[in-house]
């Protein structure tokens, strides 16, 4: 999407100067200015791609006549041993961005690729694997780039495109009817106002306040499955807390819309890839 | 340190833009004004502090009245159920800063959780546990402290402020001796020269040419003994690659100097930690 | 509301910095540094207040020790003759802020009035004034808060919080039913899918697929009244298009439940209010 | 000229971040990647062209590959039902850089437009319409170079490239002839000083104490005669204060140099023009 | 002046950062945290005083609660062993701001002191020395500073805030006439007109098109004194190219009215300046 | 380097906007658009070559469409009356770049010049001359470079890239033998600690405690003889403090390994470079 790139420009060139300063003194103090070289993105397991287009990025900052070969594409599924992308380009700017590229890739991909376990856990059911705010702060975009990467879909982006109403919010602002009242009365129109319940007394006072989206916080598939029965399709239903690839499929068939995972931006592994130079 | 200040301000400042751009919709539509609140960390499982003065931070730049209580330093171990920091303010800052707060503290408690674990692996030993550069892309400064807050050392901050000879930079470089002697002459003198090796005949060529500092990559604990006996004390030795918490005790006894650990900073998984809010 | 606390400064510090660039010649010339005054702002017309902390935030970047006593409200009304704020402060510091205070407020309050006309002249109808995406680049957030100050309510803010197809979406993407269901199959679920019709064939269509919200385009009051009939209260029905003061209580008693007004924030004429300034 | 372009490029991202943040989440739910698409600029009253090439940077920096076709040249007067412009590119990036081409390009246009009403108002006199420092924040630029397109001069750019002395520098400095002489004495010498005066006697004073221009302020056009008879030719006038298009030629006819009006910014009505878009 | 401010923190922030980076490694290991302590800074040699709150902002941004007590005034002179200056602070922060802030006075006060020699080599003739665009990079604010602090005058700011046709202009723009011509014409009426000449035929003819002051470009004090003759006082007479201190009082004695010096920013010397630290 | 390309970027935009502004308002004036013209820089005295390319970037950041002709390269010697580049671009974008083009070769060959003269005069001795911190601020990144374009080294770059402890680390810090031990204890394995000694005592203390390297500061040449004996190669030794390039030589031929000299970054005169333009 045109309208994507200008971010991930600054934040490539935020992650390169957090690492390259005033130079790459080991590459200026051995390695000719004018050399070329290449570089291969190498699986070293089994992954979900996501954030190519961020590596390119890198070579391209440094090396503006790098050549990048993509071989595969964002979503794509990739084996252990497989090569992802090639970059023809100085040896200089191949040295200097590599890490960074790298930083960038094994975490997106360890982000898609959860996603996608999620994703295939709960195929056959109708509910859809979404994403939390728990991202790392300054990577949200692309996080939430590769939860879509990997099959997933994008809870809200930040607390400006989404009325979420917590505990807390209906704590501090005088009940649940309230609270919903209140949100529904001066919200920008083109947004739904969804709450957060914890059991069925409070599902029931949020119905009748005229909530669009229930979130079913930290209940029992048991407890799921009854209140999935008590919304009876009315409003969509989220299933939200402490959910894990071995619980999310028997989460699903409770018959939720939504189930949000945290753990896809704040736990997802980083898959290894390396990054192998040869002269040109 | 005062120095650091600058970087954390804005760091936050950024991280803050990305979760609330032109507002929170759901306490402005919620919760009173000039309502204040009070809300609280716990730790919800034990680890390592680090990073509250980021969520101070936090706090701060959207409050800057409010009351933040440390009940922890840096370094401290802290336990399930610990309530590690309390903070007076707004009840919309506290609601528009939650999310970033915990995003900063439950990652930097993992990396210093992490380490620690490392670091106490190897005691007894002479061996350090040291970080590498593969850090989250823009949060490298606080990931470094949070090695240090868990008993680690640092390696290089960065491309900048280190020699490191790798084995591209041999490649094309023109071999380990034409490396070495290209670094050791141009250098800043304040710099050490370090070389990566795999193999003894490497490491034998690298002393040689009067390498600074050894890095034995990927070697089994038994090439590490060997290795260590043929340096014989004349530089330091550092062991590095796939090192992991089970296996790095033995990694240390072969009397290895320092010992890199990527998963510190690329893997270590975030410590869960509540933030619960009260009305004042 | 904190959250908005920092964009404000930025705004303002931008402004300052486009007037003052290296320095007030005039001031610093002629005005002793250490000269204290005293300015008022004093009304010329009546008028909707918006946007007075703005002119507080510019004198406060000059002078961190000026004074500032506001004498009205956000959303209060002010009459011809009124004194709407004072600010001690530096002589200079007042000279050097005085153009880009005035450059805010004046245009601000030329928002909240214009939108509290529009607000007054549907009294008695459901309808509710709303503003659009048509704002002066780099103050969106500051004229959708006047707007609100006007008794208006807020439409999407941006491109990023709000899902609006208009014809354009429908002509390059298949038309109708297949752009909503699009929308709808993928969107985050917290956005409601809003949907542009010109004619009540278009409208049908767009009922049948599911849109949620439906906009009446540059209808005539007869075809909103029979538009608002067909949709039968199932979703809301948003009137837009080149509504005039004139013609806005005849749009309303149609039974839309908003309209949208671009006036708002692209054609509000300026409040006249001055700036006296005496030595105290 | 080649030296502004950079202010552009830098109010146009700033304008495009402002509506776009995180994505136009409208057309990635509904376009696809790959369309091409072309837009026309189409006037819907007449006016004088002022921005173009801001627009053409809207598009550019969403899709480079972009071709913008300019059908007329800054300053040109256009009519309604006229081409302006047409635009090639990613059906993506025209959607997403509309809005923001078009709130530039009706706001400029609008400023040219009426500078031009003012300018014919006063044809055949030796008066020059000159622009303020009535602008919008963050907008100075552009509009300052729309009021030269519609055939007015411009009065400083800001604070720091005139001196021009008011009545609250004449009380907070000690007096005209005070005033005037610190200003002439302390001044960078390619600086003219002008002073504001507010009748007969305080021009006699300026006069004396040697202003360079003198601003006559808020005067009737008997008073402006007056003055312009006893400045006898010395130093240019200029009148100020309150001007509006069915009095300009009264003040002009007067004999006055200049006259400065602030509505060219402040009060400039947006001009209607369309983007209509169809595939490629 | 209030308006400065804000440039001078931009400034500074920038400066410690180029020096700061991830921190001050030496103080970090050897420095405790808590440990205040005193600084004074040493003239070494005589000299006049510009800079000294930049220093202070230098100690403010790293250490908030410092004391910083200033012992002289911009444009003070010192004499080799005064105290210009006092500064307490944590000791880390006195330590890492202490080359920041003598890299900016050192210099700042060659400027001034360079500039009063010129100043007092003239003295009693009606010359006034004025400084050029010739400046450091990025530094232009504080040397004109300097420079004032010094005893001289500010030539224009930069290229925006005077008319200065140089031979390039004349030559590219169509002789001395038509560019005087154009200039006059097209101006913001506050701006005079200024023209480098070089030989008497150019100063006539420049006088005969209007122009508002001379620059006479590397004359000899015989052809200036010849030319200050021909001008008679009709407009100010700039001297400019290769003034040295052996050089100006016979140039001054011409009768021009004002010296450019180029020197005064891009060739003063350093102030020897030292800063001694003690615990307190 | 490609690494080093975006700070040069970043630093010629500040550069130009500091010059620039709102534009160049004597060329607006008189100057064609379309006119194209070629400048050519011309050696006025013998220098060393350094930054050339930021000139080249100071052109074509206000001209993408300029061909700039480097005819000398860094380091290179050149003679009074040679051309050292020329550059195609439009007229108004060579006369916008030029000063600040001017201003930084100027300077960045004045500092490459001047180093050249020291690394001349101790030719032969094992000497070797490096810089130091006492750079112009914003400019340290520049000012480095040009010193190993004359032949220098660099010493650390920043605060954060070496340990060098200096008498006030060992008075803060409890003396010598407890600051090195604390600094070889915590610092990253890949630094060095070098620390500054006035007499042979100190030094005595600092080679037991362990240093790496140890700097002579400012001492006479017979002591630094004395200084050099007893340390007998065991590390090397940094000769520091007011040397001159008279006395330079004496001061290698004691047998220091390195001579850090403040001059060529705080006072190296610029060296008098033109710039002349002709139509094309």
């Amino acid at each position: 999407m045109p309208a994507a790139a200008a971010p991930i420009e600054a934040i490539v060139a935020q992650a390169l100067a957090e690492d390259l300063g005033p130079g790459d003194i080991s590459s200026e103090l051995t390695i000719p200015t004018a050399l070329q070289a290449k570089g291969s993105f190498l699986a070293k397991q089994t992954g979900v791609l996501s954030g190519l287009d961020v590596c390119q990025e890198c070579f391209a900052q440094l090396d503006p006549n790098c050549h990048f070969t993509a071989l595969a594409r964002e979503g794509d599924r990739f084996t252990s041993g497989a090569t992802i992308a090639t970059v023809q380009a100085s040896a200089r700017a191949l040295l200097a961005a590599e890490r960074t590229a790298l930083n960038f890739l094994q975490r997106l991909c360890g982000t898609a690729t959860l996603t996608r376990a999620f994703v295939d856990a709960v195929h056959g059911t109708g509910a859809r694997i979404v994403d939390t705010r728990k991202t790392t702060p300054g990577l949200r975009l692309l996080q939430k780039r590769a939860v879509r990467a990997g099959g997933g879909y994008n809870h809200r982006f930040a607390l400006y495109d989404g009325i979420l109403l917590k505990d807390n919010h209906i704590a501090l602002g005088g009940g649940i009817a309230r609270t919903i009242a209140a949100a529904r009365d001066g919200r920008p129109h083109m947004l739904k106002v969804e709450i957060e319940v914890s059991d069925l007394q409070q599902l029931q006072e949020a119905l009748a306040a005229g909530a669009d989206i229930i979130m079913l916080d930290n209940m029992t598939p048991e407890q799921l499955a009854e209140a999935v029965n008590m919304i009876a399709g009315r409003v969509p239903a989220e299933a939200s807390g402490n959910v894990r690839l071995d619980t999310v499929a028997r989460i699903a068939e409770t018959g939720v819309d939504y189930i949000s995972v945290g753990a896809l931006t704040h736990s997802a592994p980083a898959i290894d890839i390396s990054f192998d130079i040869q002269p040109t």
